[in-house]
C-alpha cells in the first residue's frame, strides 16, 4: 500500500482497534514518518503493549492525552508539534471512546453525561486543539481535493449510532451509548460542513462488531479483520466522501 | 376537534411553544381534564404568563419541575399522581430544551454538557420516572393499537438535528445544539423500541422555526401557527408513526 500519510495520531491507542491501528501502520511497506500513539494512561499496566510496541519502532511516539481534558489536549499538541518541526499534521484518528449498556430501568445521569464527554465532547476538543496543525497539513499539500494523505479527521463511531439502520444489529436500547454515537455522527457531519472550504476531509467510521475488549468474544470479526479494512477505506477517501459514515468495508451507512 | 387526551403534562410551559401548547389545549373544544403545566421555576417572574393562565382554567395544574434534576422530577410525579387519582398519565410531551449557538472556534465543553444534560438526559429522566403512569395509562385504553389518547412521549426535537436534511435548513454548525437534538432524535427511537410492547407511542417533533424567545423574530413562524400543526399531528399518530420524526405538519424528516 502507497503512504497512507506522513503523520497519523491515533487517541485511545493503548488497546483493542487503536492498538491495531498503530501496529498494521508501522508495517506498511511505505509507513507514516511519524505516528502518534495516544491514551489515557500509557505509563500504566494498561500502557505496556503499547510501549513494546513504540520500542521497536521508532516512528512511533507515545503520548499522554484524555480526550475529555483540554488542558491534557493542549499538552499533547504541544508534544505532537516539536516531533513535526513546523510541519502539519494529515490524519487524526478519533477512536478512544467507552461503551456502555443499558435499559430505562437501568440508565443514569452521569453515565450519560460521562459517555457524552467522553465520545462526543471529547473528539471535539482533540479536533479544536489540533486544528492548526491540520490546516497547515492541508496547506501543505500540493494536491487538489481531499484525502488522509493530505488532512482528514475520522471519527470512530458505530452502527449502532445509526437511528436508520442501527436496530438492524441489535435491538437493545443503549441509550448512553447509542445516543453518544448519533451526536458523534452529528458532530462529523457539522466537521465536514466548517472544514470544507479548508479541504479536511471528515468521515465517520463503523469499525464492525470486533473481538476486543469493548465488543467481546462474542464478536463475529477480528480485529485485525477490521482494521485492515480501515485502512483499506481510508486510501480509498476523496472529496466525495466527507460527511458520510462509512463500514469498515467502506459501505455508506444512513443515519 | 375531538378530545386529544385525558391528561397531558407539558415541560418548559412558561414560555414559547410550551405555554402556547398548554393555551390551545386548554381552549380545545373537547380540553383535556387535566393539563400539566411544568417549568423550572413557576414562582419567578418566568411563571407569570402561565400562573395568568392557570388562574383562568382549573384543568391547568401548574408543576414545578427541573428536567435534568432527578429528585425534582420525583416531586412532579407525586403531585401528579394526587391529582390523577389512580388513573394513568396519557401524553407526555418533553418540550423543555435550551439553544445555542456554537462554532468550532466557540464551542465548549462545559456548554456541551450542559445542553446534553437539558436536551437529552433530562427527557429520558423525565420517561423513567413518569413511566409507570404511562403503563398504566396504556392498560387503563379499551382500544388497540397506539395513540396520543392511550399513551404517549412526544419530544421537541428540531430539523437542525437531522444529519440528513439539518443542513437543508443552514449550515451553521452548533455542535452543542445539533448533537443535542441527534441524540434526542435517537433516544426517541429507542424508547419507541423499548416501549413497543406497552403499546406506548413515542415519536419527535420539529416545530417549525418558530418566532419565540428561542427562535427570535426572525423566523418565519408563529408560535400559533406551529402549535395548531403540531396538535393535529399529535391527533393523527397512531402505531405506524412511532419511532419516526415528523414537522409540525406532519412530514417525515429522515434523521
Amino acid at each position: 500500500m502507497a503512504v497512507l500519510a506522513r503523520s497519523i495520531l491515533v487517541t485511545g491507542s493503548n488497546r483493542g482497534i487503536g492498538l491495531e491501528l498503530v501496529k498494521q501502520l508501522v508495517e506498511m511497506s511505505d509507513p507514516p514518518e511519524h505516528i502518534f500513539a495516544t491514551c489515557r494512561d500509557p505509563d500504566g499496566p494498561r500502557g505496556r503493549a503499547l510501549h513494546d510496541l513504540a520500542d521497536k519502532h521508532p516512528s512511533i511516539h507515545v503520548v499522554q492525552l484524555e480526550v475529555e481534558n483540554q488542558s491534557s489536549v493542549k499538552a499533547a499538541v504541544a508534544i505532537v508539534q516539536s516531533y513535526l518541526e513546523g510541519k502539519g499534521l494529515n490524519l487524526l484518528i478519533n477512536n478512544a471512546g467507552v461503551d456502555t449498556y443499558d435499559t430505562l430501568q437501568t440508565v443514569e445521569q452521569q453515565e450519560m453525561l460521562c459517555t457524552f464527554n467522553i465520545n462526543v465532547v471529547g473528539p471535539i476538543l482533540v479536533v479544536k486543539e489540533f486544528l492548526p496543525l491540520l490546516k497547515r497539513a492541508a496547506k501543505e499539500a500540493e494536491t487538489e481535493g481531499m484525502s488522509c494523505s493530505k488532512a482528514a479527521i475520522i471519527n470512530i463511531s458505530s452502527k449502532l449510532g445509526s437511528i436508520a439502520q442501527g436496530f438492524e444489529v441489535m435491538l437493545d436500547p443503549f441509550y448512553a451509548y447509542r445516543a453518544s454515537k448519533a451526536a458523534l455522527n452529528m458532530v462529523t457531519a457539522c466537521l465536514a460542513v466548517e472544514l470544507k472550504g479548508d479541504e479536511i476531509l471528515c468521515i465517520a467510521i463503523h469499525p464492525g462488531w470486533v473481538k476486543t475488549d469493548m465488543g467481546t468474544e462474542k464478536a463475529p470479526l477480528t480485529v485485525q479483520h477490521s482494521v485492515q479494512g480501515i485502512l483499506k477505506v481510508l486510501a480509498s477517501l476523496s472529496s466525495s466522501s466527507t460527511g458520510t459514515l462509512l463500514d469498515w468495508e467502506g459501505r455508506r451507512i444512513f443515519w
